[in-house]
């Protein structure tokens, strides 16, 4: 496959469909960090999280007999809300597999974007016996929320953007959960960076992709107890290759060190970011030697949060 | 006075010194208020507020002897911070008389923006003659935080961006508190918009604005029970005459309706603002018959909020 190509086209394809989303700088940040840092706003992006692009991506290469069909995908996060969104927006159906146990809030959002909600038992075995079920009696075709190639394509348009704009950058991060993103990032930052080199940001909690980039084959978490609620998934058989490939390394970071990056990117930048969000900014605070006076892409991957909820 | 051009000038004087803040939209809030909204973002203004212009405007009008003694204010919030960072941007001394028992971390703040903390008791009173102290012995120039004519000019200048950019605007809103950005704002209204109707919004626990613009004099509030922290202060007597001329209605807000509205920008448009600031949008929530279909400016104030003290 022609990555280079095909980033191109996804961003061509999927540019009605979504927000060029600002980049943000702080004097006050850099001066914290000691590096130059630009923050790309994907809390800004519609539905309010990079997942859009991958989503509108995917749905956007369907042919017209699939859209009759509609998609399915499992999500209680950020990308049920994508694929519901992108799925309106092309005027085909979009089945959301949710657990039972899901918070209205989410559901409801789910549906004020167009999806239909299906409930399942809250396991994952559970979840993707009932898409199965799901595609099986409706013949709409199956989108995963980070493992599908047109997926992990339309995250990296994000990074295509941000290098258009500062083509210079020494290096670009953004966290990984289930690895959509960072594949994406990375590869957005082999074709289209000077020497770009890209760096992942992990929770410690659930650091799935720390252990399986030294192990070489696909770890999992034991525990789910983080924050960055947006990280807790592990890698897939598509996106682990990348990240092996184009990957430069993946920074741990501990539950205080995300708290103390999302409250300064809250109190400085002035805007709402989810903490999963924070994970990229708190890895080049935890290893500020590194990216001493370089030049930092960070992605903000969204802006999702319960206010009800915060850790400050 | 001529104030259009004054309007002109300083913007064009100010202009190196702050930032032209970005005007956020969201199809989602539209379809709440049943009005096309516009939200003028000084929550990313230099220091984090309006408060920057005026300050700015004041300063930079100062002749070279004014220059070489310094400006002295009093305020424990935006505007010393504005101060302190608008002289030192013009490398001249500003003293800063704040109340003894002012948060450490607002004293930090304007010591980081370069600024001389004077400490005084906390009453108005103790707080004007410790100013006049300063005045006295240093040969600073007063500047006052809301009362001063090149800061309503300055404070002005926010709303002449905004009508620059969306010159149709029906209405534009603005909190008021101290009344120098509600009379700017009025002015830029007047001067560059077309019919364009300027409405302050305010707290109803501390309404002295309301009172004052019924009854033809300046009024004052018992308590100042508020979550907008910034519009606890009462109008002057240079920005009364504008605001009775100039602006045409005050909507009185209670303090759900104030969370509400913050609580809304917050999710809706991903970006942090400060309790103030949500007064002017739970205004046009507050009305929404006489608002419906119409084109609305609306002025955030500031973003400089104490994460560990949210209403939610």
């Amino acid at each position: 496959m022609n990555f280079k190509e095909e980033l191109l086209n996804a961003h061509k394809r999927i540019l009605p469909y979504i927000h060029q989303t600002p980049v943000l700088t702080s004097h006050l940040l850099n001066d914290l960090a000691g590096a130059e840092l630009f923050f790309k706003c994907e809390n800004f992006q519609k539905m309010g999280a990079f997942k859009m692009r991958g989503a509108a991506n995917a749905i956007l290469q369907l042919s017209g007999a699939q859209k009759l069909k509609g998609v399915v995908t499992h999500s209680s996060g950020n990308f049920a809300q994508a694929v519901s969104l992108a799925a309106k927006s092309c005027g085909i159906k979009a089945y959301i597999v949710m657990p039972k146990n899901a918070p209205k809030v989410k559901k409801e959002a789910v549906i004020g974007y167009g999806g239909i909600v299906i409930e399942s038992e809250s396991t994952p075995v559970a979840r993707e016996q009932k898409a199965e079920e799901v595609v099986n009696e409706t013949g709409a075709t199956f989108i995963h929320p980070s493992n599908d190639i047109p997926v992990i394509i339309g995250q990296g348009t994000a990074t295509m953007e941000l290098l258009n704009l500062h083509p210079n950058l020494n290096f670009v991060l953004a966290p990984v959960g289930g690895g959509g993103l960072i594949a994406g990032t990375a590869l957005a930052a082999h074709y289209f960076g000077k020497n770009c080199q890209t760096i992942a940001g992990e929770p410690l909690k659930v650091n799935d992709a720390y252990r399986s980039f030294k192990s070489g084959v696909i770890e999992s978490n034991e525990s789910t107890n983080t924050i960055a609620d947006g990280l807790r998934t592990q890698l897939g058989t598509n996106n682990f290759p990348i990240i092996q490939k184009y990957v430069s390394d993946i920074i741990c970071v501990s539950e205080p060190e995300i708290i103390e990056a999302m409250k300064l990117i809250w109190e400085r930048l002035k805007i709402v970011v989810e903490p999963s969000s924070a994970v990229a900014f708190a890895a080049v605070l935890h290893d500020k030697i590194r990216f001493k006076n370089k030049k930092i892409g960070i992605i903000l991957s969204g802006g999702n949060v319960d206010l009800a909820n915060l850790p400050f």
